[in-house]
């Protein structure tokens, strides 16, 4: 678990049917299961819940070795102050993996592509990057939402500090995840599509495949 | 919201997409979406929350009358002391739905058909009842947990004190939903199924159309 929102947990809540599994979390997303009694569904006997410190490495199922590592981020949308016009700042993380010599990051939500966030980005083999929007102002535009990507603390693709900028020349691959609907990369052929493929970043699907 | 179990509550967390949508419910069920901070994704500028008390009708979108009716049962799985080993009672509901002179009763958990329970599905053009599983053993018999059905708050399907043989006078359509993965009455041609068929019941599936 690297966030609290709702697409990071709620998943959880199916996987209540007597699997045993261990959740790796930080304590932010620990506190947020705690907090709500209906993540109780997992049984304890079942799920253990272990935290995870940041920048400190633990070994999980079949020999994965799993750092939280932090982003720039707000709180989930629950956790809000209501009406609020800024992304409030609260905890959120990418995962960094490593086994047999490789690693990859996972990071679902960036706000901001910052030095540290950069340096972190281009040790890995392969980095899975949020992909949410392509223009910041993508949903206000489309008439779907007054939020832009930034107030929805996730760093737009395009732009001077957009992803496709900030990590363009990044060694490993980048493949982006956490696509929105209004997202026009989800389209093959749109020239956003044209654009992100030409900057090197691919558009992950389900389903896909990554070797490392 | 019929009860507060995760089945009946967590596709609230996927609705919340900035629709608006009115969710009608009992005092328990709200209790539990107000103690689950989660469920304020939804936000309160579009999602409404009205209480419903048992047996007091309330008129709702499309001039459908909606009547909570009570119903044996349990409480929710994560409300549920640690290891019990009966059913704790809890509150649980059908919903008899009204319009133009015609009345369907969905009741997806029924722990006992009681001689009240059977008198108001007896009024129903269309009951939608109830067909978790066809055996009350059959978890434990299959090696797919610990649990019988009526532990589990599901009075099964087969037996003498079973729906078929409870219900199977009723005069409207009997429609069973909410059938366990174990329930063999899924699979079309299975001794059950036939069964189930030959008693005057149908078996519930995706995209089902009933007129009444």
């Amino acid at each position: 678990m690297l966030g609290a929102d709702v697409d990071a947990i709620a998943g959880l809540l199916v996987l209540r049917e007597r699997h045993p599994l261990t959740v790796y979390a930080p304590d932010s997303v620990l506190a947020v299961l705690a907090a709500n009694a209906i993540f109780g569904v997992l049984d304890p006997a079942l799920v253990q819940r272990v935290k995870v410190a940041p920048h400190e490495p633990v070994l999980c199922a079949a020999g994965l070795r799993l750092t939280l590592l932090p982003m720039p981020g707000k709180v989930p949308l629950y956790q809000e102050s209501y009406g609020a016009a800024e992304a409030e700042p609260g905890p959120n993380f990418a995962a960094l993996v490593e086994a047999n010599g490789r690693c990859m990051i996972v990071a679902p939500a960036c706000a901001e592509i910052t030095e540290p966030v950069r340096a972190h980005l281009a040790k890995a083999d392969a980095v899975f990057f949020d992909g949410t929007m392509f223009t910041d102002d993508e949903m206000i535009t489309a008439g779907l939402g007054a939020k832009t990507s930034r107030r929805m603390g996730h760093v737009p693709l395009s732009g001077p500090d957009g992803t496709l900028s900030r990590l363009g020349s990044l060694p490993g691959r980048r493949i982006l995840l956490h696509i929105n609907n209004s997202n026009p990369i989800l389209m093959p052929g749109s020239p956003e599509r044209l654009q992100v493929e030409a900057a090197g970043f691919e558009v992950a699907h389900d389903g896909m495949e990554v070797t490392l």
